[in-house]
């Protein structure tokens, strides 16, 4: 099980840390692992990474929820990116033989524990949504923290007001999500914004991709959101936008994969791209050494 | 760093388990890991892998050597595959940060002690090599534990004569080896024979590439081993034999990564085949898992 914990904190080294250690310490001596800290002063929002078994995950991720709530005050909270709470987004997702059940249960916890015990309101997204208008993120943030204390969304769970100084909170669970960006060689951001049309869902495009068109370092990218690896992998996203750009006259520069990403979306990718039809995960050395040493743990 | 020892055991199952089992028990609570047992009755041959930290692998190798050494009887072993010794081959192999170098001297090591314990005579071979005339694994077995039995080739360690039952040891280090077929969408085996020509080394092709063609399931096979996938990894190998298969108006029916390949592999093939040139290991998330703990353990 994995859980990536999103908190309105990008600038204050201090709190930053406070929070990070709440959960490591949470962790310790514990079989969950707490790793990959980011943080962003524009946005002014860090994140990191929790993996374990799932009561594990959820007294680490807790701890950190808690600290941040005692320290950040969203009343003084400005960023670009758009939030409701302290802790602002709770996803769990599955990894390493979990299923996506399984989270939207731990999901479901975390959410009555935290409504109970901080008295922050809660409202439930993706899987784990109890209401269909609560399914999309983008939906529950419409308006953001501001929006929210003029008007309150009524929330899954707790109190049926914001949280005086840490707003509210949203947590769920969806499956793996794939960052990947594909940078095409032209300055022509309109190129970009016709083809993230063309190959994202919503366009009629691949299952599971979201895509929008920018301009990065000057080029053209299509920025895209692969939801689910499974349906549509990176092999496919890259072979679509090369399609597109093709129409277009242009090629691509280069592609980037964006944070981390699965062992079995690289796995697949290598079976299609050389018709490697009997390539499995086991195969992987790492993979060997690594479920080797938990059998033995 | 992993060791990948092979015996001339592939038939009788309580031999095959006692010297598995010997390497597994030397290893229990140690950090050493035993795992990937395949035994091949045609063959009469088994191996095995062991990876680790340089004192616990060479420890655990060396167990399973010892139960090899008297159980196995080479007057009475009989099987497809060339070899000189009942511990046939032990190769070390660099992983995770552990130099060649690392090896050869693990290598030297292990030699030093199954000569003088064991009294078996032990050849080094490839980067372990002592001598030009033994870099070449296939010039040491050249005659096979028969041949040796007539006239002993000058070992580097131990005796000067063949153990009576056990016969003689080739140990060494090497780099990572990828095991890499490609089928071809013909039962001309004459085309399999050709492109291998064109693509191994010793043609003038690919570093590092070592290449035959067979006739496997009624169609044409290229099989090669990747002996420096730094140099010509997969997505390579597949290329240039795609390229000469062209020339013939065949096309590749498919692939096949054989056994056990390192993740670095993966991600170069990744890298170069979607222009990913930030992509990283790091990235993996199984990898971040794997390192986060071990650096708690």
């Amino acid at each position: 099980m994995e859980c990536v914990p999103n908190f309105s904190e990008g600038r204050n080294l201090k709190k930053i840390k406070k929070i990070f250690q709440a959960a490591l310490r949470q962790a310790q001596g514990e079989p969950a692992r707490v790793f990959g800290l980011e943080y962003n002063k524009d946005h002014n929002r860090m994140l990191f990474t929790i993996v374990g078994a799932p009561s594990d995950v959820l007294a680490s991720v807790f701890a950190a929820i808690k600290t941040a709530t005692q320290l950040i005050d969203m009343n003084k909270h400005h960023g670009e990116h758009p939030r409701i709470g302290a802790t602002d987004v709770v996803p769990f997702v599955p990894v390493a033989g979990v299923s996506l059940d399984d989270c939207v249960l731990l999901a479901d916890k975390l959410a009555r524990k935290v409504a109970k015990e901080l008295k922050v309101p809660v409202y439930l997204y993706e899987a784990a949504a109890k209401k269909p208008e609560n399914k999309s993120l983008a939906d529950i943030r419409k308006g953001e923290y501001e929006g929210l204390k003029i008007k309150l969304r009524k929330p899954d769970y707790g109190p049926d007001k914001l949280h005086p100084t840490a707003g509210a909170i949203v947590i769920g669970a969806r499956k793996y999500l794939i960052a990947f960006n594909v940078n095409l060689n032209t300055a022509d951001v309109s190129v970009a914004k016709k083809i993230a049309a063309k190959v994202r869902e919503k366009g009629g495009g691949l299952s599971g991709v979201k895509a929008l068109g920018f301009k990065v370092g000057g080029l053209a990218q299509v920025s895209m959101n692969l939801t689910d690896f499974e349906k549509t992998n990176f092999d496919a996203a890259f072979a679509a936008v090369a399609r597109e750009a093709e129409k277009f006259g242009v090629e691509i520069k280069g592609s980037e994969i964006y944070g981390m990403i699965p062992l079995e979306a690289l796995v697949k990718a290598v079976k299609n791209s050389f018709k490697a039809m009997t390539f499995k995960s086991d195969q992987v050395l790492e993979k060997r050494i690594y479920e080797n040493q938990r059998s033995k743990d």
